[in-house]
């Protein structure tokens, strides 16, 4: 049975941590908006019907107008809300009702693959709800604010989530819908889905699906992007 | 006042998750030896005196042969023990006795920095013992052995250990002691000198300081390379 798959793109935030003067998903990374890479992937995927990119309030004319025409599949650019979150609702409420599975994905990843995204996808299909992690590799210990370190951490079946999250959508409307009820903001879409006993799936990422916050961020992707052509 | 440092690279694992023929320290990057390419920028850091390699003892020769007369730094190529720590004891064992500071740090870390060595060099002298580390950035989830996300940690004040981890040589020599008396083995110098109640103070790693120890890690280190040349 195909699978009906659409993707919202939250790129609303305001990147206070890149230290320019342009929020980070406008910035360039080749010579192309992080965003317009970002999104450049998802069009580029057969299994994916629909995009809706969520920027912030003043930009959605410009992004229109400059991101448009996106092969038939940028179905929406909707203006974000006050916190992540509300911006991934506000897309959220943009898709159609024949959607099967919701991707979210962060506006300032362009490196995710093709692969990827069916893995989350078909994931979230079997299972409800599906996210793109990778193992930690590395020791890791708690720092306090001298500098000191306190404490460790076993790394022992710990993960570093990334994005893709994958989700059925009925599942995802109600995870928001709870959210909103109880008052409640997540780091992210599968802490809101973890509240409803919802079992979350973790598929292959990569080291390489970078995102990009930080000014070193900016410097390492443009390595990747000429390391890919 | 100069302080002289001394540096230990243990590189004496046989690299099991490298899915290759050679033990990883001796695979190529750009054409050299990864532990040749780590080697060189302590030989090239003017405030480093001394560095001794710990190699497996089949290839104690070779080493010394290959990789010799590095300046009139390289004191010491020595066989390796059983565990990582026992090669870095081994290379504890080969330093003089006038050191002030002692390095350690991994074979396979080529990326590792002047400002990083001489940081931790630094940190060492005035505190007794400092590691370069890296932030966490990432949500980090348990994951159980189906591959489901098991609750949460806290991300907060949590660093990515790297190396050079760096000591004073005396509180480093009692460090080794007490493990030895107690039958202790740790997965770092960081966690022998813990034990003693001693504070450890992070400096600053970096992203680009990897460790190469699987296939993927290879090719980034290539990429990285390449970036920097």
């Amino acid at each position: 049975m195909p699978m009906k798959v659409s993707v919202i793109i939250p790129a609303a935030g305001q990147g206070r941590r890149m230290e320019a003067g342009v929020s980070k998903q406008f910035l360039l990374l080749g010579g192309e908006p992080i965003l317009k890479r970002t999104l450049e992937v998802f069009l580029n995927e057969p299994s994916v019907s629909a995009v809706t990119l969520v920027v912030p309030e003043a930009d959605v004319e410009a992004v229109s107008g400059e991101f448009g025409g996106g092969r038939g599949k940028l179905s929406e650019v909707v203006a974000g809300g006050k916190e992540r979150q509300d911006s991934v609702h506000n897309g959220l409420k943009s898709l159609s009702a024949d959607t099967d599975v919701v991707l979210v994905h962060d506006g300032v990843r362009p490196f995710v693959t093709p692969q990827m995204i069916r893995a989350a996808a078909r994931a979230a299909l079997d299972h409800g709800a599906a996210v793109a992690a990778i193992p930690v590799n590395d020791t890791l210990k708690r720092v306090d604010a001298r500098g000191v370190i306190d404490g460790g951490v076993s790394r022992e079946g710990l993960w570093r989530m990334q994005t893709p999250q994958a989700f059925r959508y009925p599942l995802l409307l109600r995870a928001f819908d709870k959210a909103r009820q109880d008052g409640f903001y997540g780091t992210d879409e599968v802490s809101l889905v973890e509240r409803l006993g919802q079992e979350v799936f973790v598929v292959a990422g990569a080291e390489s699906n970078i995102k990009i916050t930080r000014p070193e961020d900016l410097a390492l992707a443009e390595i990747l992007l000429v390391a890919r052509s």
